[in-house]
C-alpha cells in the first residue's frame, strides 16, 4: 500500500522502543521503515525515507534527535522525559522555521490516564470536595506518583480559577497522618499493593453525590495506543503540542 | 442586600420543590421571593419581582408557566420532564422574540451526572470497549434506567462519529442473556439491590488499561447543585438551552 | 400472636432508640411493649412483660440497665458505648448467676461493617500485602475512623499469627506524608468528602491477585439489621457475648 | 537443606505447569526433583525421590497420574480439571487403603478467589439482595463464567439454608434483558472488556448499607500462591481434600 505512513522508531532496545516496533509492525496503516538503537546513524531515518519519527530514547539525546527530524522536515513523536522550559523554547524557534512540521511531546501515552486527568480538571471546578487515591506495585521508590502529583495541580489550579477555597475539612485530631499528603490544597493518598500496577482515582463529592474517575494501567503496552495515536495525528498538528490531550479530540 | 437574585419557585409542594424553597432560602446570593404550589396565580410570580423563574411542577402544567414566564421576561429553569420537540420548537418561536430572555430544560441536575455522561461520551471514542453498569433501589419499575439508556445513544454516536465499530466480543454461548442489553451498540447491565438509591458505571478498556467513570447519586438533594448552578446562570444565557452542560464551562 | 417476642426499648428518645421503637414496631415476629425514656422507670419493662431489653442509651446509664435487666431474668442487646473491661467482667460474674440468660454488647450493629471487620481478619494471613482505605463526611473529627484502626488491629494480629511480616514497600522519598497512617503495621488512608456517610475498604495484594472488601454504609438505619438479629438470638445465646459476629453463624 | 519438600511437577510444558516449575525452584523451602512433560515415565518421579506431585496436566492424563501417586505413597496437589463424581469417589476408596496420603483437587488455586467465593456463601445469608458482575477479556466464548455461576450456586444454597427468598426486585418492564442472567437465583451480569483478565464482584445490600467482595485476578501466575499452600499443606492433611479453602485456616 502506498498511502501508508512511514515511521521510524529511535530507541528500539528500550522497554517502551520495542513495544512501538511492534505495534507499528502490527498497525495495517503504518509501515516501519527503520528501528534505530545506540548508536545507530540518524541519518538512517532520513534514507529509509520516514515521515514520522518516534523518539523513545533517554534524556540525553533526545532533544538532538528531535532537532535532527525538524532540521529533515520529519514530523516527531516523542515520549522521552528531560524536555525543560528552555529546550522547549529552543524547539518552539525552530519549529517556527519549519511551518509544516509538528512535534508532539508527551509525558503520558496511555489515553486513559491522559483522559482521567483532563476530566478531574474539569470536573474539580464543580465539586465541593475533592481528593485523590493513587495505588502501585509495592517496588515503587517516590510517593505521591508523578502523576498524581501533576493531576492534584491541575486540580488546584482549576479550582483556584472557579473561586473554591479549600475542599470542607473538620479533622480536629490525626495524630498519624492518616490524611495523607496535601499537594496544591488537595489531599493525595498513596497506597502500595503487591500485585498491582498503576491505578488512580479521583473523588469528587458534593452533597448527595459522588463523581469518581478511575484509571487502571494493567500492562505498559497500555501507552502504544496514544503512541499510535500520535503517529497518525502530528502531520496535522504543525508546531509544538505538549500533552497527547492536544491530539484529543475532545471539542475543548 | 440589594443585588441578590430574586427567584420564584413553581410545585413548592412537590419533593423537588420543597427541596428548591429550601435551596434557594439557604443560599446567600439569592432571594425567595414567591413559592407557588397546584392552583396559585401565576400573575403573583410577577407581582413578587422575580427575575427567575424555576419549574418543578408536573408536565400537564410546565408549557404554560415557561409560556408565561417569557411572556413577562422572566428567565425561567425547568426540572419537569414532557418537552418533546413540538413544545421546544415552540418555545424556540417565543423566545426569539424575547431576546435578553434566556430558559434552560434539564433533564437531570445533579452535576455529577451531566458530567459522567458527557465524559462518557467524550471518551468512548478513544477506546476499543465501552460497557455501562447502572445499579439502583430494587423498587425500580423498568430497566434498564432512563440514564443508561440516553448515555448508551450518546456513547453509540460518538463511537460512530471516531468510526469505530462495536466493542469486541467473542461470547459464542451465553443461554441465560448474562451479557444483559443492546442498547445502540452498548451492552448496558442493571444491577437492583436493597439499599441502593441510583449509581452508575461507565467502563473502558483498551489494551492494558480501564478508564471507570462512576457516577453515585446518594439523595434527591444532590439535584439542588444544579438547579442552583441554573439560577445563576440563566441570565447570561439568552435562547432555549437543553441539559445542565450548556451552562458548565468545560471550554467546550 | 401468643409466641412473638416481646421486646423493651431503653433510649426512646435517641437517634438509635427511636429507629429501633420502628424496627421492632414493623418486625412481625416482634412485639413492643415498652419504650422508655430518660427518667423513665426500669420496673416498667417488667411490669410490661418483656423478654429482651434493647439498650441505646448513654455510657452513664447502660450498665445499671443492664445489671437490673439480667437480675430481672431479661436478655439485653446493648449498642451503648462505655463498656470497658471491669464493667464487663462484674457483668460476667452476675450472669455466672442467672444461667439461662444472655447479654448481647456489640460496637457496631451494622451486618455489613461486622463482616468486612471479620473477612478483613480472616483474609490477611493469605496476602502480602494489605492496606485499609476509610471514607467520610467531611465534618467527621477524627482520623482514621474507630472501626478503621480497629480493623488495622484484627488484621496486624491476623498476620502476626500467620507469621507475615510487614507488606512489601520500596518507599524511599515521600516527603508529604503520602503513604498515611500506620496503625498495628498497616497503612490507613483516611478521606474526607461531602456527600459521603461512612466507607471502608481493605485492600489485599498477592502477585497477580488483588481481594477487595468494602462496605458503605448509606444511613443509620442500617444498624437496625443487627439490632433485630440480636433480639432474636439473644436467647439462644446464655452468658456475655462482645461482638455481633459471635451471633452470626459463620460456621467459623 | 535436608527438610526441604520435594517436588515433582507434572505437566512442565503447559502454561500453568511451566509457571509451577519456576514457582517450586524459587522458593526456599521445596526442592524441585522432578518435572514431567507429556510421554515421560512416572516412575522417574518415585525415582526422584519426589514427597509431592504436583499435577497440572490434561482431563485425560490426571487420574491415572494421581492414581500412580498415591500408589506409591506421594501426596498430590491437583490444578487439572475433569474430576467428575465416579473418578473422586474412586479415588477416596484408594485414599481409605493409604491413611498417610493427601490429596488436594482444587478447581480453582488463587486464593482471592477462592476466599471471594468462601465469603460470598458467607454473607449471602445476611443481606436482602445478593447479584454477582463478572469481568474479563472479550476473548472469552463463554457467559456468564464458571466461577460466578459457582459462586451464584453457592450464594442461592446459602440463602436457601438461612430460609431467604430470592433478592426484591420490582422490575416490570426489562425488554432487552438488562436483568442479567439467573443462577440459583442470583443475578449474575458479565461484562467484556479490553484491556481486563479475570474479575469479579458480589454485591450485597441491606436497608442503608453494602458490602462488595472483589477479586481481581490480573495475570495467571497469582494461581501459585495456592499451588504452593497447596503443596506445603497437602501431608497434615491425609484423604481427599476438594477446593483449597479446606486448606485454609478460616477457624472453619
Amino acid at each position: 500500500m502506498n498511502d501508508r505512513i512511514r515511521v521510524a522508531v529511535l530507541g528500539r532496545n528500550g522497554r517502551m522502543g520495542s513495544e512501538a516496533v511492534r505495534a507499528v509492525e502490527d498497525a495495517p496503516d503504518l509501515e516501519l521503515v527503520a528501528a534505530l538503537g545506540r548508536g545507530d546513524d540518524l541519518q538512517d531515518v532520513v534514507d529509509a525515507g520516514a515521515q514520522v519519527v518516534v523518539d523513545l530514547t533517554v534524556p540525553s539525546a533526545t532533544r538532538e534527535n528531535v532537532r535532527f527530524a525538524v532540521a529533515h522536515g520529519l514530523h516527531a513523536v516523542v515520549g522521552t522525559t528531560g524536555w525543560h522550559d528552555d529546550a522547549l523554547a529552543q524547539l518552539r524557534d525552530q519549529l517556527a522555521e519549519a511551518p509544516g512540521t509538528g512535534v508532539l511531546i508527551a509525558p503520558n501515552f496511555a489515553v486513559g490516564a491522559v483522559l482521567a486527568m483532563k476530566f478531574s480538571e474539569l470536573a474539580a471546578a464543580f465539586f465541593d470536595s475533592v481528593e485523590i487515591v493513587e495505588l502501585h506495585h509495592p517496588r515503587k521508590l517516590d510517593a505521591p506518583s508523578g502523576t498524581a502529583s501533576r493531576t492534584a495541580e491541575l486540580v488546584g489550579r482549576s479550582r483556584e480559577r472557579a473561586g473554591r477555597g479549600a475542599s470542607p475539612d473538620a479533622t480536629e485530631s490525626d495524630p498519624l497522618g492518616a490524611r495523607g499528603a496535601d499537594v496544591a490544597g488537595v489531599h493525595v493518598h498513596s497506597v502500595r499493593l503487591q500485585g498491582l500496577v498503576a491505578h488512580q482515582e479521583t473523588l469528587l463529592g458534593n452533597t448527595g453525590e459522588q463523581l469518581t474517575l478511575r484509571h487502571d494501567s494493567f500492562d505498559r503496552v497500555s501507552f502504544m495506543t496514544g503512541v499510535l495515536l500520535g503517529v497518525r495525528s502530528v502531520a496535522e498538528h504543525p508546531g509544538l503540542t505538549v500533552g497527547l490531550d492536544g491530539y484529543m479530540d475532545l471539542g475543548l
